[in-house]
């Protein structure tokens, strides 16, 4: 559906307003000039309410479907290393990936609040753009609402994929099993503390850059060199500590972590000594979990190192048996601590 | 994931605060006590970051996926007729249904503002798993973030179908063809003008309830009865002018209404005229647009009003041809108008 309108939007100048989210022609126009050029694949310019995918007869037999979704409220919207566009893809691709799917196509719906200039909605429009291009993803379908001044933050982005699952794969949060061990793909917290930086305009020496990043290469990587992995999952909110305790909780086991081995990146230790937080219940947005039986242990860290975005990957821990289903730490002075969820802390709009 | 908190949520006089958003305790304890009960399906009570689907193998061969997607924001939250949570539902089962497809799996993600009461959010989630389980689909996967107070406006919900469409069916808004049959299903602009006059505070003599409802089971008896169907499309946003704008254009044609001949309840052609707006435009949330080959009049109107949804249907036109892509309609009074985009007016935060 492509239309000439009398002006076109003013993608230097102009700004969102209430008839933008009205669904009469200026909603139409925003479509057809900032999100379709951007978007452009064959099922989105049928311009219908809805998106055809494949015809399900090309898929692998046995294979199943996978869908994800995650509302994005990240503040502040542009941070070193990304910003909320490239963070709504690769969010909602790395839900997809740790469940051992292949995402292959993202829904994106906008919320916009009233004022919002056009020009950051284009930056943020042409960021997701190039992040489902490089993560092999079409946003085939989306909406766009408006809220007034006061009502909203700017945009909200709630991505939505689908994706599918070879034969024979067995992800879950509830597979872990004592004995097993436990490897995370990189530095830990870099997201978080690049947002929290920079949102209480902390400089440091050296710029924390947020991990945001989309992980099914690595994912696809690792499981088809360790088809026995057992939980891939993606440390976001709460961090790696939150998340392991997720994964206890879901499998019925406890986990023993070694602070020593839990790779922080030594500006994000500082970052986080200062801010007064603790690495492990810091956001990332480019890393996984990954949890395997112990005797792929070399397996599984040569597969990931051998990633460009596993270089780092360490084995921090393993599985065992608790029926506290308790995270715990020997730490660094050889001592042992619970590790927590993520309570009194308050990391909010951190994704 | 059943977990035993120290205090459960106060469901009658508690309020989201930011920690429900963290990710952490707060976060889980939200999830389990108010989302996972009332959803309650396998999938979603693994507790992983996505679901898995149905065996592709299950599905008929040649079937095609179909996916849609709706932000909703409308405002109040609550209306004559129904709700947030109800609109989240049947606006995206209606975006799939009317592809074609059988709605089978949703996702749902929300955006709740801090300080909002946990009394009204547990209303809204109840009458979104009612919605769903009446429409025959699954919530499978979710999100919950929280927004400081005055950086949202109580509930944004964003929720993504996923249906299947059998082999041989092909409906788009791009299909019309000169000749063709434009019908709707019943009376227009009732959700429309229920949202303004309360939002209006206007009360009248015979209370105006919004349409709101799911269309699949309308839909599928309508395509069982006359595969030829062309088009389908639901009349949100914009309403039924600004719906057939968007067909003539996708598919090249013009249309040509009848006045007369389309349906509008006394009630709401009066609270129009009161409030200065025109019932083509008013959105509605349970009705669609068919369009059909002339010589399938009598078993669309037929298939249509079997069925409880439908017993008003009419026939309201037809296509046209016409370069310019225009909506023209015979007056009441014999005259000819063209039925424009919606432009100058604003009916915000409708859906």
């Amino acid at each position: 559906m492509k239309r000439n309108y009398v002006r076109p939007l003013d993608l230097k100048n102009g700004r969102v307003d209430m008839t933008h989210g009205a669904g009469g022609r200026a909603s139409a126009q925003l479509i057809a000039e900032l999100f379709a050029p951007a978007f452009d694949n064959p099922a989105l310019r049928r311009g219908d309410d809805g998106a055809v995918l494949c015809e399900l007869a090309g898929l692998p037999l046995g294979a199943r479907l996978v869908m994800a979704t995650d509302a994005h409220v990240v503040s502040p919207l542009f941070f070193p290393g990304g910003d909320i566009g490239a963070l709504a893809v690769h969010g909602t691709v790395n839900d997809v990936a740790v469940m051992g799917a292949e995402p292959r196509w993202l829904s994106a719906s906008f919320i916009l609040e009233e004022g919002f200039p056009f020009a950051e909605l284009k930056c943020i429009v042409d960021s997701m753009a190039a992040a489902a291009r490089s993560a092999g993803v079409h946003i085939v379908t989306g909406d766009t609402k408006v809220v007034e001044q006061g009502k909203g933050d700017g945009v909200f982005i709630s991505t939505t994929g689908v994706g599918v699952r070879r034969p024979g794969v067995e992800l879950s949060g509830a597979n872990a099993r004592v004995g097993d061990s436990v490897f995370v793909s990189g530095p830990v917290g870099d997201h978080g503390v690049a947002i929290l930086s920079c949102r209480e305009e902390l400089a440091f020496d050296s710029p924390i850059v947020s991990d945001s990043a989309a992980l099914h290469g690595l994912i696809a990587d690792l499981l088809a060199a360790v088809p026995q992995v057992r939980v891939l999952r993606d440390p976001t909110r709460g961090g790696l500590a939150t998340t392991l305790n997720e994964i206890a909780a879901q499998s019925g086991v406890g986990i023993a972590l070694d602070e020593s081995a839990i790779p922080v990146r030594p500006a994000v230790a500082a970052a986080c000594e200062f801010l007064g937080l603790d690495p492990l219940y810091a956001a990332c947005e480019g890393r996984v979990i990954v949890i395997a039986p112990a005797e792929a242990d070399a397996l599984v860290l040569a597969a990931l190192r051998a990633h460009p975005q596993g270089r780092e990957a360490a084995r921090i821990g393993s599985i065992i048996e608790d029926p506290h289903h308790f995270v715990q730490m020997t730490t660094a002075f050889g001592g042992t601590r619970i590790v927590d969820w993520l309570t009194g802390e308050q990391l909010p709009r951190i994704c």
